[in-house]
């Protein structure tokens, strides 16, 4: 399939973990390491270590390997039969001891948890980065004030460093939580054909154990082979990772619009024909991974109910989802990171904006002032018959004023107070410095 | 990301109308037709169209263009660049007009049609393929009895040739669909920067049409590029194509368990570890695309609502999941094709196992007969109670007919009657003639 | 469940088909002529049929059909018991010929035919009404302009008409979609225990007849219950319904933004606490099901892979997954309906915008006019320098009449004209007049 | 919409925590606790307290609550209207205090996390049974032979005890997954209209302390109404341990398969046709659960790119989407624990099925003994080709010991022990122990 589009909406550094030469010697690092283990133990010759290792050195055909699993139904097995070949060439002694008491799976599934074992951390990193340049944000615009919105109307006023404090505590908060996953998921798969390490006889778990230590990777309970919670558990983080990079693409993508243009992104993408064009390029990348992770998400969930042993479609549509969910994630914490450190923030026309609705988000403002003299429930009954006539021209301020029995409760000093931003941000400020403790 | 699986998954040929090279030839296809069409109109000389005709017979550097458009947000903007750039080379004055009137999105759009023009044609053959190949088996076993199964359960005999002609009926239904949908789909999109032509001035329908005809596609009433409901739809078609080949793998897999044993692949897939394993590969190819597709529909359908003319995040995640949803349909298609055109089928097994449950299979029979003469409801209370005493050594046939009250009612002939699947086939003769008089 | 948000996010005409009440009923409607289909075949007596429909009048305990369902597996078997017994007490031989040659998931899949037949025109009528009203904004604002925009961002100008249009003729295309999905899914399901109508002898076929006349649907080649293409077909078609309403719906929200403010709804919703608030409520309704569909889609398309002739779980995901996407695109479909029957637009307000850029909007019209003489390529150039001129007080006007190379070939009145927006429609009118003459 | 199936999908406890009543209750509940700790801090007079406590007994109108959210929006105002209207019967001045300082949505996501509260240590509890069934299968059948099964084929033999060792081990994780997501997700939602708490002035920290104390919540570091990761998070562990379930389930289905029979549940389901039937329920609930659940949890992450300090559709979405999926894995967490502690096993026919595929389970057995001798590879060859020579009549046990290769390495008292099941367990026993240790 085309990957013309993986520089644009990938990361670089994530891809190389997951092409198909790193998939080969994922799995290559399997076999060398499962030898060493079975020597170390006492099952195979030492002698059967080095053959073995140099054997690996070789990159097997990626073209031969994939016709092979075509007929064969996994990689493992041209892939084994291919390292059998080349060990066998080197030494023939050593080749009878390749991918010994293992089956495809053990290869398959720990191959995939050391390429995601790269993997994670880079994507940890960028939502640091992400993270760290939102906590910029937020402490430059602590008090740079702009509508706050809900359902997409002004709502009362916020600043631009709340809005960024937010970023940056969802984001932090979903980057702990993809490391605790990985944490969790990225172990040893090592059961044999069926998962009791029969063909090691009594030494099963003495191997595995070597085989951890080699690989650096913990040895679980259990084998994992046909119980695929951890692995849908890591893929779920990654789609909360998605949808929340998407969330800052999306209030990024609307805080650009022409009509509001209160930011804008310092390489914004163009356009093939209108030469103004300054597209918000890395909030659609952001938010085109939270469209597309929920689908392969779902993918993973619906692939768990495997059969007994090893399961029938299931498992084999996990090998498709899960490193594309890793490259959707990826890419968008790349694009965000890069993004939020570079943001061009205009705040005249976040204050602009919030002066244009002829002061109807003060509303609640003074409906809370004049709560405490007449009660919630009227004010906010006679407020909102003030904000009714409000139009072009005709500034809720003014409309107040004139309503005697909201005249008669706030002063003209009172009122003036209630139609500035800065008199109505409550706590933000607290929220923003404990938000930015963490 | 790796493709080292698209052999096993996948479609040679429709893999072909996807890859790097022949998404940019679609392109390149679309832009020589424009100038074609824009001067046969009058709109640009017609000494453009060969410069640029000829400059998209090279194939520009895909990594340069990929390049490109990690900066630029979209494939066209820079092969249009190195397109004009090239004809420059050619004919300074011709490169004047390359990509004249048209948007990023006319172009990308276009081309996907063009690419699914192709690929689509293969699947339905694949599917006209498999759906002969499961007509071939109604035929043939139209006779063969096997035990109909309900939760997994024996519930009453059917044929194997009743299974294959609901196989063929349903793959020679979600054929169709697909050609509809695909008729419906493919058509051009031409609308300019937003949707008006308005570059074209006066003259954008009369190019509309030619660009048309050009390019061998209907025009749509209405340019869609943010109205997605015809790829949605195609889509879905792919998706719905998917789980009906999903649903022949399952009962292919079912059927080929060991216990079972009714019929194998001839082609099977191997273990690393297992010398006897003979995989239902086929089967399982088509089972991981069911597990795939509901996914990329998912995501194809949460990408409708885009943003005013031009999507933000929606259509971007469209790029990556309609091509891969034709794979994932496709890779399907084949399998099926070859596995039953292939099938090795084991009457004799089916007979066996029809006769494995103590006769049990025929207990509704037995109702049947009975609640003539004693009504539905006491019919089936009573074999009921004779099927709960059934067990080793132990036949319903023999339980019945020392039963009182269901021996006053049915004879021993009439009960050796309805221990004879033969005679509980109902109308399966003649809904496998009906199925496959389509 | 709680079902308080039903009357925000639904339909009540086509709740009402949804009902406990109402499945049961459909499912003793079946019951009913099953027995009118028997008796007019001579499978059993005419004098059943009257005892069954008097019977089948009265309402049976939901909760005590519920908890039998959770004993027994399905709703099909406690009411058919209770049917039973009702029969009894009026006619004990009567009894004896209930539900006859039918098994649950015969009752149960057309039961939920005969509710889809009643839904679907329901929701058909309101996309139509939808479309009906988008029509006329279409006409009353074919001249109205407002901006283009793609990627958020000003693009070219175009009219409100033109937009309405694309929502006219999208909104017609999925509902007449939706009607062929629905006249090709509503058939009759009827295959007995395991599809051969067995319990029926030889007269399963012509009882199969009778009984789609006595219901009124169409008998299909083949029974269904194991194959689920055609409901996932009209799942899908509901799903790109809710996709293109969601479309319509993020349209409306965008242009009710405060600082947008094209349109406001004429019943918007309010807030708890902040009295000027009037949320764009209907388009909410839609986006939300926008939202809902895609995962409902694609349960019912991971659920088709059935096992054997009855599904374990697909087959049960099913029956929670089609009444409830069911719902919401009815719900959507409503609330757009009454939404753009009732839309208040702001002409004015769209042409503040369209001006709102200093000019920007007018970037490609005069590249256009500019490529004529210097070619495309380096009218783009050109224009996109003046664009990064332009700024408060610096309005694009005056950038390229001030831009020596641009002035040479532009004169005042061209760039006059230029900065007109009407002047750039292109073929505006002509797309809406041909979207409305379907 | 019916409800007929929650008895047989649901969970009635969890059911209870989600029923309209208990919707409004936890919604009032907010409102009290709001006023004591608006009181507590000094806000409003403590007098208001007991009037507000006193109406909020009162239940009111679900109906008209439902038909005032479908005109608001939301069923916070309309509850709150009510609320103030009954506060106001009883003492006007406390009525206006009422929702003092709150925004719907604080109402609604609080009220939601107090309902998931209750209903998330049921779930859990659930599991725990299902789990300390499983172990107590693993415990009584860790020597139960049966064939081990991958890709549905005998592959080597294991025990019923590992299988459930499997579940344990697998269910338990999942279980702990879902209490840390709940932890983490179940804090107090406070922020007022945009999330400043402007309208408590500075008090707003200090009255957010005070309610979560008086709602027993922890208080987050920042308001999450537009920061929905904490409960997409709990909702992927719901998701994931309905994929576990299904996993289950899909094994004791698979068992319960007549041809294979080594389990059946204790209270199967029924046909309403077929006498013999004895369906595999729980397993089926479970399975339907893991069909459902991916769909649903796709909707909560493809929600969550919020539209800035509240969505438009997004969040309403979540409404719908949560409640129901924790409906879906509470039903099948009761499923399987019901199911798993009653479970009837068939260990007499476990060894038959082992026993009878003529020896080729213990193809690898005979390998790996080999292999010693002659290496993987030849042992591999060797094996295989003497597998493709069993069939009927014909065991492998036979095969091997004529064929001259195989015979020269293995002894028949080593033949003899490589065909008994027990004696290629490898590290069973050890599993066992080792995952029931957790």
């Amino acid at each position: 399939m085309s990957d013309l589009l993986d520089p644009l909406f990938g990361d670089p550094e994530v891809a190389s973990a997951f092409t198909a030469e790193a998939q080969l010697r994922a799995m290559l690092e399997f076999e060398v390491a499962l030898a060493r283990a079975l020597a170390e133990v006492g099952v195979i010759p030492s002698a059967a270590i080095e053959p073995i290792a140099r054997a690996s050195q070789a990159s097997p055909d990626p073209a031969a390997i994939a016709a092979g699993a075509a007929r064969a139904g996994n990689l493992a097995i041209p892939l084994v039969e291919d390292l059998t070949a080349r060990v066998a060439a080197l030494d023939p002694d050593a080749a009878r001891y390749v991918h010994w008491g293992a089956t495809s799976q053990d290869v398959l599934d720990t191959a995939l948890v050391l390429q995601l074992r790269t993997a994670v951390p880079i994507i940890a990193g960028r939502l640091a980065a992400a993270a760290e340049a939102a906590a910029g944000l937020a402490r430059r615009h602590a008090d740079t004030v702009l509508p706050g919105r809900t359902w997409l109307q002004h709502a009362t006023p916020v600043t631009f460093g709340l809005k960024a404090a937010g970023w940056f505590d969802a984001s932090s908060r979903v980057r702990s939580r993809l490391e605790s996953a990985s944490s969790a998921a990225l172990v040893l798969q090592f059961g044999g054909a069926a998962g009791t390490l029969a063909a090691l006889g009594e030494r099963g778990l003495e191997v595995e154990t070597a085989l951890g230590r080699c690989l650096g990777l913990p040895v679980p309970r259990f084998p994992w082979h046909a119980h695929r919670d951890r692995l849908a558990d890591l893929g779920c983080a990654l789609g909360v990772v998605a949808g929340e990079l998407g969330k800052i693409g999306r209030d990024l993508a609307l805080m650009a619009q022409t009509e509001v243009a209160e930011i804008a992104e310092a390489a914004p993408g163009r356009s093939s024909t209108m030469p103004q064009k300054r597209n918000p390029l890395g909030a659609v990348v952001a938010l085109a991974a939270s469209y597309r992770a929920p689908g392969l998400v779902a993918t993973l969930l619906a692939a768990m109910p495997e059969e007994h042993e090893r399961g029938i479609g299931g498992w084999q549509a996990e090998w498709a989802a899960l490193p594309e969910l890793v490259q959707v994630a990826a890419g968008a914490a790349r694009a965000m990171a890069e993004t939020l450190a570079s943001l061009v923030v205009f705040p005249e026309r976040m204050r602009v904006n919030l002066e244009s609705s002829g002061g109807l988000i003060y509303a609640e403002a003074v409906a809370t002032a004049l709560a405490a003299a007449v009660g919630k429930g009227r004010a906010h009954a006679l407020v909102a018959a003030a904000c009714r006539q409000v139009g072009p021209g005709r500034h809720l301020r003014e409309v107040v004023q004139q309503d005697p029995e909201i005249a008669s409760r706030l002063s003209a000093e009172q009122l003036d107070a209630l139609f500035r931003p800065e008199s109505y941000l409550g706590s933000t400020k607290a929220l923003i410095d404990r938000a930015l403790s963490r």
